[in-house]
């Protein structure tokens, strides 16, 4: 009788090609399904709650899997943690009901984005933000953040490529907002996201876009017409991999 | 007229082969010398406060270098930080009196050992400490911590190699220590040494012989008597590269 498994994970993304498993390539999910074999003698692919891409970091990202063996679910967490490389840490292991599943039961999750505004980029932030040092009108950025909260269309802010609606298997576009904002800390600007799913590459093209008006290439006010609009090309460039953060998720 | 320059200079040792330049493997020396002179045009070996190991982080070390090129030290602190990997920073740069030298002029150097205490290291926080969340006596620590204040001669803490007396040239082993005290910070315990000069490995075989005491293996009366021995077998282990920071130097 197989028993269903629910973990937390904390990654540094530098290093890796991402969560999604791929031959010959150090990927979390590839790493962590290795270190499950290891351990359970069982060949299982986790679940995470959506793909992270290369160089994107997680605070708290959820993986599900099923299995047969009977270690007891604190015994694997150490067990986990003594396999994977020190770049992915697991912070929690709980058994959890059957029809548990990462991506499927997940009901919203936060990103954070972090841009280092100070003229010199200490060597020890500098792999966990996006080193963006010039001016910029911070509350236009603001202004342009409100805009994305509530129900939309994100065609506009998607990828054009076919991992679009990667987080929850449905074809629409459509996605809920629930907090869209910067906030200010220490020399960092943080972009907080927390909504009920998320397009392929999305979190980094807002940033993009809300860059660009605070450089002033684009109004504040423009946010609703490239919804509107959904075409890719009306936003704004994907902002670095290396500022992002999946900080949770929620069930 | 060769003009003389002072860099201080922040590094995450993780990925380099530590500080002196060697053939064909990547060294801060020899990224700072392919950085210069692709800026100026002249190649010049940058001397260091010190050598640092490979893996050895830096918050402020010091290099200095003669050339003849008239940039201005601010353009060449902006043109170096545009050349050098993300890895390494140039925090300041000024043009010095001409018999400044980097390691004969130095009168200190303060060094930091970062051990993280907690059972689950974050991956952001991993490459800058050593992980050990074993039970350790803390006050035993700080009391053998406060016996290598003085001038003393370091053989038994140092590195049974060519290096020895490498940071300034004298063939003897002694050197006097200001302060060598744990402090804790958060989750970390870190052990602050200033001292007038250190031996190659001195820091870390004495956090290596700290451990020791703290584990209970080794009473903190035994540092005395280590010292004396002038016999590098008698002190603990070198502990890992990744918790020592060169945290400044002074002249």
């Amino acid at each position: 009788m197989a028993r269903n498994f629910k973990l937390v994970l904390a990654y540094d993304g530098t290093d890796f090609n991402g969560w999604q498993v791929q031959p010959d390539r150090p990927t979390i999910q590839g790493l962590l399904s290795d270190a499950i074999f290891r351990i359970a003698g069982e060949r299982v692919l986790p679940q995470g709650s959506g793909r992270t891409d290369a160089g994107v970091h997680a605070l708290g990202q959820v993986a599900s899997f099923a299995l047969d063996c009977s270690i007891p679910a604190q015994n694997l967490l150490l067990a986990l943690n003594d396999k994977l490389p020190t770049a992915i840490r697991c912070l929690q292991v709980e058994e959890v009901a059957k029809d548990f599943h990462a991506r499927h039961s997940a009901r919203a999750k936060t990103y954070e984005y972090r841009l280092f505004r100070g003229a010199i980029c200490n060597p020890f932030v500098a792999r966990y933000v996006h080193h963006y040092p010039y001016p910029m009108n911070e509350e236009e950025m603001s202004r342009a953040a409100k805009d994305v909260v509530g129900e939309h269309d994100f065609t506009s802010f998607a990828a054009v490529d076919p991992e679009r609606g990667k987080d929850d298997d449905e074809p629409s576009n459509v996605r809920t907002i629930f907090e869209s904002k910067f906030v200010s800390e220490g020399g960092q600007l943080v972009y907080r996201l927390r909504g009920d799913g998320f397009l392929h590459h999305m979190v980094r093209n807002l940033v993009g876009t809300f860059l660009l008006v605070g450089k002033g290439t684009l109004a504040a006010e423009s946010i609703c017409e490239i919804l509107t609009a959904k075409d890719r090309s009306r936003a704004g460039p994907t902002a670095p991999a290396s500022g992002l953060f999946l900080v949770s998720v929620e069930y």
